[in-house]
């Protein structure tokens, strides 16, 4: 997540530096063209203009579109801190016996989920805090698992069952646990969901073209309106905002990539372990991740 | 679904060719006609241009329409990975018994419900899968209902039912898991209903005719502003654009058509087979579906 | 609902006629009164051109919520089928007697009220369906009731708990199934909300009156520009799509008036009816509705 | 609600009177300034024109938002309908004893319950037909309370208790009762956060300012291009439909208002008396509300 | 939250008097700077306005969700507004003991639990109130924690599971209430959610880099067309309602900041707190908070 701090002019710079190029280059070429052809003088400035009006139209839905992804990735962790606190408080209220060993374990496992989940999505190796957290030998089954959480989960389940058996839980308890471990469930499916959806490429592909074509056209249209050393860099500078838009879009778009936009799931997954432990009087509390950059990962 | 690949031209170009000749086709009659009537000189570019963007607006509640349709597919498909993992972690912490029998039968249901429901939804034959996991005798009845997974949901509650006669699960848990039950019965439901449910057709009808009141004013306004050889080109240029958002949309309305665009249900249901299957220690698991094309099915 | 047919011509013209018999007399009268008065020759074509992207802007946001009373409309209908489904596989799974009597009484009085509920939507007369399938003591007293859809859930409600009474449903599984009952409950007045809930009045009294204003200044605008011959062709045009898109918004915005633009409530009542009776096996399944015009009621 | 009856002139009059004079002498005013500083020959009509799309805009936005609430506020009062009558169809159902006297008061409570809300919403004083209902010892401590429907949803929650008590219900069909009370409960409370939460002012502010920079800068572009005389007249019609759709949206942003806009929960309140009096054969039914207006209250 | 009272100016003024300037100088300068390089004469009025209408439309879409995050606060507190009183009611129905000591504490305990969500939410110092309502040794604890409104949250599930333990509720209520404060805690989790997510950065910045695109051309596009000494004003006047809207966007995307655009977490709380002790009849009973400024807290 972008924090709100300053930015970096280098980091922006990356993000434009193609596209400045592409923009200079058509541009250049479209005013050589145009200069070649002889074909200036009369196009109106309207089609470029409806063009872009048309262009920003297609930009702003998908933007919502990209937002929106990106909110409800935003929504999915929200909805996990929620449920993992609602756990913990859960086990607390129904066994009284926040010192009992299962529950400490389930509040390790849970921890320890929510780092796995946000390596998964992530693409990256089993988090080295799931691997601390749980018993070696029942790691070792899990991690050879191709969905890491959902063997975690699973072991919290066994747990949850153990307490039904022991009597700490009464059966309308057990069920009520398990429809909180439903709707992780459900938020680790969601979080997949958006990872491994492509956003419709036909519709990005077709957008970026409807772009050139304006730029194009706007190209020409300008020729023998304003000095010719003025032309270029009057369609780079009207052209930027068009691409620095949809550069915007295609960031928002996929929230778990392990980019400075990612949805910030160490941080949360360290925001709950802290409540966690706390709830539990676990040791070993990390500090809250604090990021000395312009992003929080 | 359209992967992160290049999407080879072949496809795209014949996406757009009938596209492409109509448009051609009435630019160059327009040209004609407004040649031969010389109705051309004072016609406003205004009035196309305000046309275009008037086209744009319509078009873009359009495309954002047919995106919530295909995006919401990927959603319900989504809750069915979740109701299906959290079906069988229910079932191992309820019953304590992975390898229950009855269990690991309502393991291979499950796993049928998610090969039919995809070929129901995408009209083929019944699939192999389900008939490979499903007793002969109860598939031979199932096979003959208007809906096959219906049938096979039939199936898993019976077993539920058995393991709640069997006192393998108390009265709460077994209301519990039919609580999932109803939500995949739900999600069956939903996913039918985008099946059957026909994007209104007079709205993509006038919308159409629209586009071609815009290419029709578009080139009665150019002709005389540019050159001859370089009005139909142009018009088809600028044309195509609006033809392609308009069959992007389309090709979202209608995510369960066994054609590229459709959600990659084959890719989730074999996701989901194997899920279970590790979840269960059921042999037979099949290999992740890879697509070596530019679309996963 | 429109199918995926062709649409005949008569049915598109009956739409449009009123719109086309006004647009032609205010574009005649408009013109004349232009050449009256004399005052057409400086007046610029941007005003048209604004009023009409500004139009189409405030259209595009009536048809999107139009949109979604209808596609509301056809998902408490998708709704009423999951829960009709659910509703019968609750029964058979929790009293595994599917034929039982007062199980298939049941499935009778759901499907009962599938039928009398697309009729009261419609204002029709109550179902024959539903007087055939009720007996005839408790059907003379629910008739008489404003609400008779709410009547046959109480006779469902009814038979639910005396199956409680007989022991052939625990006290959970009462809960549960009325939980179901609950759903269908909603469903049922959603439906009745979208039905009795007039679409702003006002909102579409000012659009009407935008679009005329719209076309009266396109009209002294186009004065002079182009031959007076082509001058109302033009003026009705482009006026058509506009009064097009108006009158799609209408009839999607009321989607239970009997009429082809109506959410399918026949067809999916019969559905519905054939999958409850195969699922009960009862006999008089009927056919499924097949349409041989091109919408489907 | 307005009806989809005649709208009286006379009161679209008085809703537009004002903002028709502003125009006016802001028309007029502009002209006056135009003419005396000679500003005008050169002035583009395109600033007006992309200030007008831009307002409209703008206001679309704002009026899609206040559909919002409005639908919003129309939905939860049909949430309203659906759980009054899951309420009754439940005690119905669980107690099987609809002349229970406990159930009737529940009944007769619930009716009062939304006359209640409905008065309280509107600001108006308690409702007749709560006391009317509720035995004066009760009304009396109600009636002091901050907020009434709350005190009456405990007067309900205490006969379900006592309902338990007797063993009228088990335990599981008080907390399914107790389910829709909580329903209840939230739909009160939404319906507040619309009484209770002013649009954002600001946003209102500022767009009702840049319509003002429309008019004046239209005005200045208009001088000079028609005859002075059709100078305001032109004006007025084109600002007129700006100030009617903001207008519009003002008048759905606040659906509690005691005003023709409102939701009808005066009509909808006597339909949920009629309703639950039929389902427990209650006397005292009646009529259902018809309005002789062209809104409904 | 703005009321519907008269806004100071010295507010709405100070709002924006950064953007004033800004405009100022930036059209001051390339007003400066069109006529040194004196390129001014032919460049097109329809570039600044078609990028005007471009703007507009981000800037729509960027208020739809920053609008849509403030609705979304305000729900969350109407969430909690109708969570506190549910739990109440279910402990007065269940209990039926409202001058239960255990009863009373989670009354107090609830009342905190406001206050302190919206001092933490506003990164205030603990709330007074809280610290008066809690005994000495419970909040010594609870004040430790990273998170104080969870900390008391377990201080209530404590106090449930010994009502629980004292038979006041028998194994289904307990599990009732707890599904309260499973709400109770998701609220809590959405309001920080929204509090800790920044607005993608990048968005506004581009969004505000464009504006001034749109200035400058809007200033080089106006110069010769009308007397210079209206061009500046004039640019003025036209983009302060851009940076208005983008200001108001600003206001709304950020509603737990302690400013007047927040939600009134502190009049809905007073307003719990009066609910909840007049269902308990609870002593100390707060007065509304009334506000006597522009906006309430």
């Amino acid at each position: 997540m972008i924090l709100e701090k300053r930015i970096p002019l280098r980091y922006l710079f990356n993000l434009a530096k193609v596209d400045l190029l592409i923009v200079l280059l058509v541009s250049s070429a479209m005013t050589f063209v145009t200069n070649y052809f002889n074909i200036e003088y009369d196009f109106p400035i309207s089609i470029p203009a409806f063009l872009g009006t048309a262009i920003t139209l297609v930009l702003s839905f998908k933007l919502n579109q990209s937002y929106d992804r990106w909110w409800e990735a935003r929504k999915i962790w929200g909805a996990i801190v929620n449920d993992s606190r609602s756990l913990i408080v859960q086990l607390i209220e129904f066994t009284d016996e926040p010192e009992n060993k299962l529950v400490r374990e389930i509040g390790q496992l849970q921890i320890a989920w929510c780092y796995s989940l946000a390596n998964a999505l992530r693409k990256l190796p089993p988090a080295q805090q799931a691997e601390d957290l749980i018993p070696d030998s029942e790691w070792s089954k899990i991690v050879k698992q191709d969905n890491i959480p959902l063997g975690i989960h699973v072991a919290i389940a066994k747990r949850v069952n153990q307490l039904r058996a022991e009597d700490k839980l009464n059966a309308y308890q057990q069920v009520q646990i398990d429809e909180t471990l439903v709707r992780l469930t459900a938020s680790m499916g969601m979080a997949e969901r958006i990872k491994n959806t492509v956003f419709p490429k036909k519709y990005r592909l077709f957008l970026h073209f409807f772009i050139y074509i304006f730029i194009g056209t706007l190209d020409i249209a300008i020729t023998g309106l304003i000095h010719t050393i003025f032309e270029v860099p009057l369609v780079v500078i009207i052209a930027l905002p068009f691409f620095m838009l949809e550069k915007t879009a295609l960031g928002l778009q996929d929230p778990f990539e392990n980019r400075p936009n990612d949805t910030a799931m160490s941080t949360i997954s360290t925001a709950i372990d802290r409540n966690i432990r706390q709830l539990l009087d676990l040791p070993g509390q990390p500090d809250p991740l604090e990021s000395d950059s312009f992003y929080a990962m």
